[in-house]
């Protein structure tokens, strides 16, 4: 294949500048008044792409902290600030987003050579899919508000009908847009698109803190409901004087609205992570290869323990869920579904635990290489994972603090002690298994893409020299090579570069066999390793589906850790619902996000 | 220049697989059970390095939460977990730590090759000045501690004694420790130095939030004094019974505690940002030619208007902080000196602003080159200088939706909500003149280093194979060039590679040429540049000036945010209480900071 490639002539270097000119029209290069004097192109680029970054990001910033005052006040001195005015708040960035990414959608995205790249590895279809269901649980729970306040009309005001037609509109666009523009590269109007989605990224962190402490409050409604029937009955504040009349539509809005409220915390939560993955992305050049990379395709052969291990143990989990959901309704959690829900977890997470080790363990064994190639959206997944585990961590520990020091010593406080324990445990070697998959190449393309790599470097690279400059773009982010950005300079010494490409390119066809009998060696190395990548297989299965049950447990209600009362009376009950409320959905993206990550290992292992 | 660096033969090439041995001696690449099957050394040690990273990390995560959690146990239930529980912990830690740090001074810092590279940029002389500082007062103030429970000891334990001596113990040992090793990239036992590295960070940032949450116990003590002088005398609240005898060596104790607390928080943070650098350069690799760089020396020629302009206002700021402190000694700060107080800074704040905004507008003017190299301790000053902002900012945010919605229209209100929104404005420009300045490469250094670099990437970093290894690894922290790494592969290939090395060398000698060309044309246009260089170091000075005076005074006690009583009365005196103690150690913090970033501008302008 080397020799293939480097049977290419050299005329192509010479080709070079004459082709230049018309790839410089095709990217289009950043500019920032604050860097005008740079030697190069390239790095006058460079300088305007931080530049933006920085001043978009502090767009972002003030209008978090003016979001986060106002929120704050609403929470303590609700006479000042009222939630109508977090909404009017919320509203107006809301129709500036849409605005925005109708701009978007008919202008930006329509000019010529707007998009020329899209990277692959952000917006999966797993994400996207998450953001479609919670979107659209989000609309549905906007659509019983609007029924909720219209049959309590009365009491409400007309603009407290507005404010949900505003959401549904923005939660509707966005989708739309995420849907399909979230793998853009955008190449045209960086600075105005970088402003667009920071207060899109603003407007969803926003509407996360709100719903976060909404919900606090929405939880101690439902938990108060039972005692104070009057006064705790609608979710607003001013309402309190509503009472829900004894009609079943006025029941279905309003059980709708609690069930569907965690699902709203959850779309701004990815929403959030996804537009942030654009907002890299934004003049982001990516090179030829690179874009055109199989993705290997998920397949479902040659896995057994897996599978059925994993599918038990969803069955289990569905019981023990189904059979708490049932306990919660009737008012009175026992302590009897209580231990059943602890022991499931605690029979489940420790087996979870040992296939994480022992598949972090069979990765140090394989003679596997490392993609070491930077990789944003890799790095930022990396990142999400280990910031989503804070949040269940976090909640661990505080539990942990909290049953050893209230010294009791029942069943319940060790199984809710081990519990805590066992999920921090479990949380971690999980990540360093993920992480460290991640990292791992595909087996079949590694070898390929070795090849294809070390012989592209040099000769594809000079053929087309508008791939060159993306290409160690990417490779090259947030660093320079200076004998690189050289030969982009001088183009006037086409000729002698050319000498010096043709050297080089004698020293790759005498590599090119080396490597030939370093790869032979591998492949047979490979054929012994079956073993290994079926366990590792078996395994990201089986942790796929364990994440599954223990993603749908939470999401749809049940809140062992808020409902077994001890925690609560240890720290009062309003720090640990904000405690909890922090927490909760942290966990649920983060087990979300880890299904995404083990499909990942699964499909490449 | 270059034709004396290209004169050089080419011997240099062979030699190179020759004084290979010896110099992977000299640096103790890393190794980590999971990546044995890299293909190169130096993958695999770059993979070590983000393992160790990744696991040091993690345990500092769970030392942190674990004592976040304990903290937060101690605040919200006192009964379980009592301040004497925090402190053994706190305790435990601290021995650790400095048992780490005396194996480090006595045996990881002594093995061969351990210190072979140290980071100029990290811990300059006004952090370890800072620190020495703050470090004396914080012992000064344990000092008085031991002393005020001695005189009480009839109503205090003997362990409560133990804590400050441990205490004292462990601060003296960290400055002596950051003074003589903040600038070490160690070379061997890279992932106990991390871990032992980590501990000690987690340390420093749990003595900062249990400072900050005490030191909110401090001030409503203080502030409460007056009103119930019998129940909050002793700062502890197991002590609340035990009232200091009327000597005046028991009140000396009492003040100076009170007088010292704030310095043991910067210490904190100031000792975490330190560690934490430090971490980052464990195992880290620098190029000759960047640890060689000349810094420029602190000169104080040629700036008039600068000086005096920041004399003066540290001088006006010096009375008004007077005035402040002795009416704020008689109990109620009157309307007056608030007003004189917020005056002074709604003067002083928009004259830094402008300079700041005119110093980016002149940078954009110069045509400098920009550094692009990486730079781990720059990109942590400017993170750091953005993180500490956010202290003040979010801080100013909360503070002016409190004084709109409370919608007082007096002169005091006015002027508040004036000093805010000033405050906000000058932190974000000043932020973007020192990180843009920060960027921009020193004048005189630049044009050589500019011929040196591009020389020596091809010839200096043939002659010695381990310095261009470090050069590469330098700047190409986070990524890789693949080839680069072939080169380094390869050793057996190196007579084909010296052909190339020759060639290049060749296209080296004419470049040289148009390089001298450009950069007489650059020095041409430098001279006429004065007065711009001239205009950014008056406004350096004067920034870094009025920094000293803005530093100074919530430093030593002045913080009217707190003490005019809008915003408490809005927020409610505890939750005020929590936002003014996370922001003001930030904003001190920040200041700080910022002093350091100014002085750089300043020389290198």
């Amino acid at each position: 294949m080397s020799d293939k490639k480097d049977s290419k002539p050299c005329h192509h270097c010479q080709s070079r500048s004459a082709s230049l000119p018309a790839d410089t029209t095709t990217i289009h290069y950043e500019k920032f008044w604050l860097y005008r004097h740079c030697s190069s192109v390239e790095q006058s680029h460079r300088q305007a792409q931080k530049a933006g970054q920085l001043f978009s990001g502090l767009l972002a910033m003030n209008v978090v902290f003016l979001g986060s005052a106002f929120i704050s006040s609403m929470i303590f001195n609700r006479v000042a600030i009222t939630l109508a005015d977090v909404w009017i708040l919320l509203s107006v960035l809301k129709v500036l987003c849409v605005f925005w990414v109708i701009y978007y959608l008919m202008g930006t995205s329509r000019k010529p050579h707007a998009i020329l790249y899209r990277d692959s590895h952000a917006g999966p279809i797993w994400v996207r899919g998450s953001v479609l269901l919670f979107g659209s649980c989000s609309i549905l729970l906007n659509v019983f508000e609007i029924g909720y306040s219209t049959i309590l009309v009365r009491c409400k005001s007309n603009v407290e009908i507005m404010f949900p037609v505003i959401a549904i509109l923005f939660i509707g666009t966005q989708i739309y847009f995420l849907w399909h523009h979230s793998k853009d590269c955008i190449q045209v109007q960086h600075n105005f698109t970088r402003c667009g989605l920071m207060v899109a990224v603003a407007t969803n962190l926003l509407e996360w803190l709100l719903s976060v402490t909404n919900d606090s409050l929405h939880m101690e409604m439902e938990s108060q409901l039972r005692e104070v029937e009057q006064r705790f009955i609608a979710p607003g504040n001013e309402t309190a004087m509503c009472v829900c009349p004894n009609t079943t539509i006025c029941r279905v809005f309003q059980e709708g609205y609690i069930l569907l409220y965690p699902f709203n915390t959850e779309y701004s939560l990815v929403c959030s992570s996804m537009l942030y993955v654009m907002w890299k992305n934004v003049g982001r050049t990516i090179s030829h290869h690179h874009s055109l990379e199989k993705r290997p395709k998920f397949k479902l052969k040659g896995v057994l323990f897996g599978p059925v291990l994993g599918t038990s143990a969803v069955i289990i989990g569905a019981c023990v869920f189904m059979m708490y959901q049932i306990q919660a309704a009737t008012l009175d959690p026992s302590r009897q579904v209580l231990v059943i829900y602890f022991t499931y977890y605690i029979v489940l997470l420790p087996l979870m635990s040992v296939c994480a080790v022992v598949g972090t363990l069979i990765h140090a064994l394989e003679k596997k290489e490392l993609d070491t190639v930077q990789n944003p959206t890799r790095s930022l997944d990396a990142v999400l994972l280990m910031g989503a585990a804070l949040g269940q961590i976090g909640m661990s520990y505080f539990s942990i603090v909290a049953l050893i020091a209230s010294n009791r010593r029942d069943l319940l406080n060790r199984l809710a002690l081990a519990y805590s324990v066992l999920i921090i445990i479990q949380n971690i070697t999980q990540n360093v298994f993920v992480i460290d998959g991640l990292h791992r190449r595909h087996v079949v393309a590694a070898d390929e893409a070795k090849h294809a790599r070390r012989c592209e470097q040099h000769t594809v690279a000079a053929e087309l020299p508008g791939e060159e400059e993306s290409t160690q773009d990417s490779v090259q982010e947030h660093s320079q090579t200076p004998p690189a950005k050289e030969e982009k300079e001088e183009d006037s010494k086409e000729v002698q570069n050319c000498e010096a490409c043709r050297q080089r390119r004698m020293s790759v066809l005498e590599l090119g066999q080396e490597i030939r009998k370093v790869s032979l060696s591998y492949i047979h190395t490979y054929s012994h390793l079956t073993w290994k990548r079926r366990v590792l297989r078996e395994i990201s299965f089986f942790l796929v589906l364990s994440n599954i049950i223990l993603w749908i447990m939470p999401t749809f209600g049940s809140h062992p850790l808020f409902e077994n009362g001890m925690e609560r009376s240890f720290y009062g009950y309003s720090t640990w619902f904000v405690i909890v409320n922090f927490g909760l959905p942290l966990s649920v993206f983060y087990r979300m996000h880890s299904i995404g990550g083990l499909l990942e290992v699964y499909v490449t292992a």
